[in-house]
């Protein structure tokens, strides 16, 4: 079987800096694809190629436009030719930092710039990269023995609790919420689509806990200090889950506990 | 009481413009707001207009621009200083006419579009009109006899059953999708926030069934003939739906049967 290969989609920061770190760490063979925005400034992906000489490659991709995701979709395809898994993990609260409070914090501008980002980035990632994954050994996930049941690829959408409609109790940032609702419709679609075709890619959306990383960061006080996971500890919990994945798991939103999300 | 007075946004054609026709003819002393992007096309409701003298005021606003919002938002604080009902009502499928079939569909541009009209729009509606129908006299629902549990407006919120996302076992038209999925979000939001609010409001979603418009127009051929509402027949179901509405039911997505959507 060829090595697998691996893109973290939002890899210069966060939880896709430590998938890319954990991959690279206990896939021994693979490949990992790190894109972000500004390669220049990505001083932990470098020193993460410079450990892993020959298994990184980085590559500059802002989610928000859509030339640059095609443009990294031919790099993959002339250099890889195909893929195991994608995550995406490239997301923001709100343009501010913070999510709206109430309604007074909407801002039309506001909620478009979330939604693209979070949102459609993540399913025109699909577009450019489902080819490939099509093409790919199925290196990551549990293959059953039943060939016709067997995947090619798995998109992961990471996801957040707040995303869920049927969850939401308390309301608030609502350009957060919204861009999670539709990327689990994303997943959702995704996940008929590419359990249609043959070879057939898995697709889920996944939440990592509340996570101590930038983007959570103004409301650290506000957690308690157990609840508040490290990157490590949330990315050993979603490799778990993401090493389990088959085609019966397609489709879903997964807690990092591997329980099931409500939509 | 005072006389009721309803908005409908995207009231130019399809079940918007027959919202108006619906109320104007079945509750004889309201008021209704009819907005639409080019008020000077809109012959229909220039007719309706010429029929219930002093009864129909049509606005421009393009739910895209925040600017739009802003400003009818001033002119019915002016006008009417209150609102009872808010329906939004206008949206596209894609910017194509038609809902992407596949991912090779998909483009940034298309979804952004579709969000833009079909789901910011809305939530713009609910940041400029939410403190006139906090000030409303409660004339759409049925208010039970508990001051506290009485409302002040409804907002109404025109979904789509293939926004369901627990029920999407088809895939395809992603943008449309996700577009009221996200929405979906948008109503539950609005209805925990003016939820706690004092007064009230009432926020759900609705979906009218596959109804004789030009939105649903390209796949009428793929419809039974039974299955495809009028928008008279539509309307009249939604709006038994609205006369019934109080606090209970605030914050879901319901059928034109009065049914629960599921998220
Ligand atoms: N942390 C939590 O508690 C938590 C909870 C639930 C869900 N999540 C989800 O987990 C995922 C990762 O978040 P995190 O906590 O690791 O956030 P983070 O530390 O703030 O990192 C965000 C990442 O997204 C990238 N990014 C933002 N906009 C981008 C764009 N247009 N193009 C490319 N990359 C872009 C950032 O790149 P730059 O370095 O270039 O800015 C950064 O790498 C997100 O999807 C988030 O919603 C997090
Ligand atoms: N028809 C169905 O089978 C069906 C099924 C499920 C849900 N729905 C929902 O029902 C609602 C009404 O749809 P319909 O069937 O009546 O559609 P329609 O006949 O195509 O009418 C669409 C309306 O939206 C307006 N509109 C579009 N973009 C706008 C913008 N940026 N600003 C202001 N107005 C805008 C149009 O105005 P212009 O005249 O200026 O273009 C028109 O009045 C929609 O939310 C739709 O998603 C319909």
């Amino acid at each position: 079987m060829a090595a697998p290969v691996a893109l973290i989609q939002g890899a210069s920061r966060g939880l896709g800096l430590e998938f890319c770190r954990h991959i690279l760490k206990n896939k021994p063979l693979s490949s990992v694809i790190a894109t972000c925005r500004n390669p220049d400034g990505a001083a932990e992906l470098h020193g993460l190629a410079g450990q892993h000489s020959g298994r990184v490659t980085v590559l500059r991709l802002d989610v928000d436009q859509e030339g640059d995701v095609r443009a990294a979709g031919e790099r993959v395809k002339s250099n890889f030719g195909r893929l195991d898994l994608i995550i995406n993990a490239a997301a923001m609260l709100h343009p501010s930092g913070k999510g709206e409070t109430s309604l007074r914090d909407v801002s039309a501008q506001g909620i478009i710039s979330t939604l693209t980002t979070n949102t459609v980035g993540p399913l025109v990632m699909a577009k450019y990269f489902a080819p490939l994954l099509l093409k790919g050994g199925g290196g990551f996930g549990q293959q059953p023995s039943e060939k016709t049941k067997q995947h090619s690829g798995i998109i992961v959408n990471i996801t957040a609790k707040v995303g869920s409609i049927g969850d939401n109790g308390l309301g608030g940032w609502y350009s957060y919420r919204m861009s999670k609702a539709a990327l689990n419709m994303a997943t959702r679609n995704l996940s008929i689509e590419l359990g249609r075709s043959r070879p057939k890619v898995v697709c889920v959306s996944l939440h990592p806990g509340t996570v101590n990383t930038d983007l959570s960061r103004p409301y650290h006080k506000n957690v308690p200090k157990e609840k508040l996971f490290s990157v490590e500890h949330s990315v050993n919990c979603l490799m778990n889950i993401i090493n389990a994945l088959n085609m019966e798991k397609t489709g879903k939103a997964y807690n990092w506990d591997g329980s099931e999300l409500p939509w």
